[in-house]
């Protein structure tokens, strides 16, 4: 045990007062894990557009002061009661959508959506007893996701905590606990694309460049990506994506100039906009008899999903995933060990770094666009 | 080589004059099978759906006079130049769908919608070279589906006809040409439910009896039937239907009286209507992380299949399917021997059976909801 556990430990936090404001660095109180909770120290962590959304709070429930922060990595400082499979100095991934190992989700070979610990993007408090562990001078700041990693200490269910390789870099891998997984899960876990087949990817954001690198990895022969901005395409071409398509080119609609460009339709195609129109496209310009569209990108609140029932009928399927169907615990080591046999490349997603104290210009980069992943070192 | 190979047959068809109209028993000449064709004996027919709603031709291109039937069972009587893998005394099943085993479709594992042999409602004609083989007083007669079974001869696209075990009755096999087939392996070959889960099947009719035929056969062990014809109810029981659902008896939809007899949704659905709105329920009523829906049923032109695509990423699938995803050539041979070694049974369906020259009985029995399949004899 360190000295430290059982403590409270005082610590910077990057704390967000306001909807869109800057975030100002802070001392805050980190309390110890309660039952069932690890703390972890955080060494890198990245910014990711869900912490911008929900920083922006628009359309979104405002819940301010709050931390945000969810794509890290760190080492486990100490645990809370109960809690067996986490040792202090275990090296860890926390990630905003746990496997409690109990329910039927998790007994599912095929759900990742923990009944107990599935994203709550609503909840600003632990689960165990409705607290934040963080404060300062005894006000309350809101937890993000469950991991609010933008604090050199956190307070995380065990639940949503993965013990990794102690070999891996941190400042590689903590990009693993969302973004890349989620594009990059959807195509090796979902759309499953055969070696040779022809793959359309729409938005090549970091997740949709995730997801070119699953279509890569799988030996996909076209790439196709998608997108209305083409400022992505030059970039894009380092993630495997060897053709381009900018709706915005056409007049009549992309699925079309889709199936023109393949002979009926593409083997598989994921969706990675947000984008309801680009949902619809991405369905509806997979070949029939065989094709499968994937869903990724979270849609507005009021979006209405619309095609012919024939689409389906002529043999398409579609699916929706969240998180690349990897269940936290038992899937990431394995997508480390991938990493550090060379089988997949973090390194071209990283565009930026800066250090705590600068951790506005990574939303800065984010905003302008400029950035895929911006890592943000915990420590100096 | 029988007698008769190469000459023109003269023998009984019901020839369909105009829509809605009793068919009439006439003398027609049937052509020999040109390249890649064979002429067949048939020897047992039965009435489906699609044959009433072309004869009825109600928002259907009207194409008479023609000769209806697609569900039969009988007997290569000659084959055209080039056939190989059929001669005359195989006992054969003539599908309204084919199998040229070269396109990309057929080289697919997953698709059964062969792009040179896939259904065509409107074509009336064989594909070869445009001409009826049908014709009374030098008048040519349309075929249907290019099956044509509701005569004595017909001339069928070799790689419309599935050889079978000799040792398998056509009284009873006769119905695997289509509902069954369409019903049991959209199950089966699509939905897949595991042993012991919880399957909806909306409609009860013959298509809807035999998903849930593959549900049972699969060992599911919760099989929720859901039809607004309560009188349907009854005879599901002999099916495997074990709870059941009108939605009419509720005034919430019917996908959220399942979520509660279910505990969130059932594993899987497969949906036999053909109505929009049960197509939307039974993709909304799987269980979210791992619920598969399937559908079936063919739709009206002018549906829209709309819902929340959130519904989607938390983890739902929704297939569409043709025939039950059976290759007809390729895999009727090995239902048949399912039904030999008494793993399925194809008994119960069948609830009426009428001479030919009593063929519009057929019509009538299942216009008044009282069939499930009429077997029509054609030999006396
Ligand atoms: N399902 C999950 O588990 C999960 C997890 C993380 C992120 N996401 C979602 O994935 C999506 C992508 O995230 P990101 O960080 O890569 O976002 P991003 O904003 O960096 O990239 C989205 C890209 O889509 C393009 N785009 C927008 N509308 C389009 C259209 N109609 N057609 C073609 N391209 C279009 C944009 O130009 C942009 O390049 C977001 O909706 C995000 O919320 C989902
Ligand atoms: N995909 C294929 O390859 C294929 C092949 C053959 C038939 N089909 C289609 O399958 C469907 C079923 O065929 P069938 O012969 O069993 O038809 P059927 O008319 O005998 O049975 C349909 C049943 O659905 C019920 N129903 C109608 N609307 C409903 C609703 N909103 N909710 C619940 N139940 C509802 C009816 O009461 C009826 O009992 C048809 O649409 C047919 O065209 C598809
Ligand atoms: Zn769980
Ligand atoms: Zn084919």
């Amino acid at each position: 045990m360190s000295s430290t556990a059982g403590q409270v430990i005082k610590c910077r936090a990057a704390v967000s007062w306001e909807a869109g404001k800057p975030l100002t660095i802070e001392e805050v109180e980190v309390a110890p894990p309660q039952a069932m909770e690890v703390r972890i120290k955080v060494l890198f962590t990245s910014l990711c557009h869900t912490d911008v959304y929900f920083w922006e709070a628009k359309g979104q429930k405002p819940m301010f002061p709050r931390i945000f922060g969810h794509e890290a990595a760190g080492i486990v400082e100490s645990v809370g009661e109960g809690v067996t499979d986490l040792v202090p100095g275990d090296h860890v991934l926390p990630v905003f959508t746990g496997e409690c190992k109990e329910c039927a989700h998790c007994l599912s070979s095929d759900s990742n959506m923990c009944s107990l610990l599935r994203i709550n993007t609503d909840r600003g408090v632990m689960l165990a007893d409705g607290q934040s562990r963080f404060s300062i001078n005894g006000q309350p700041i809101y937890h993000f996701l469950g991991t609010s990693t933008f604090s050199e200490y956190t307070v995380v269910h065990s639940g949503c905590v993965a013990k990794i390789n102690p070999l891996a870099p941190l400042d590689k891998v903590c990009i693993l606990s969302c973004g890349f997984c989620t594009g990059f899960g959807a195509t090796v876990n979902v759309a499953k694309p055969p070696k040779g087949s022809a793959v359309a990817i729409f938005g090549l954001g970091a997740v949709g460049l995730s997801a070119a690198e699953g279509a890569r990895v799988s030996g996909a022969s076209r790439i196709i990506g998608v997108d209305i901005n083409p400022n992505r395409f030059e970039e894009a071409k380092n993630f495997g994506v060897n053709e381009f398509v900018n709706p915005k080119d056409y007049d009549r609609p992309v699925q079309e100039v889709i199936a023109e460009m393949t002979n009926g339709g593409v083997d598989r195609s994921v969706e990675c906009t947000g984008n309801i129109d680009a949902m619809i496209s991405a369905f509806e310009c997979v070949h029939d008899g065989w094709g499968v569209a994937v869903l990724v990108g979270v849609p507005h609140k009021d979006a209405v999903f619309k095609t012919h029932p024939v689409n389906f009928l002529n043999e398409r399927t579609l699916k929706g995933t969240f998180y690349g169907h990897y269940k936290p615990r038992t899937d990431l080591p394995g997508v480390v060990e991938k990493y550090l046999n060379k089988e997949i490349e973090l390194e071209k997603f990283i565009t930026h770094e800066v250090s705590f104290s600068d951790i506005n210009k990574a939303f800065d980069y984010m905003l302008q666009g400029a950035s895929l992943r911006c890592i943000i070192r915990m420590v100096d």
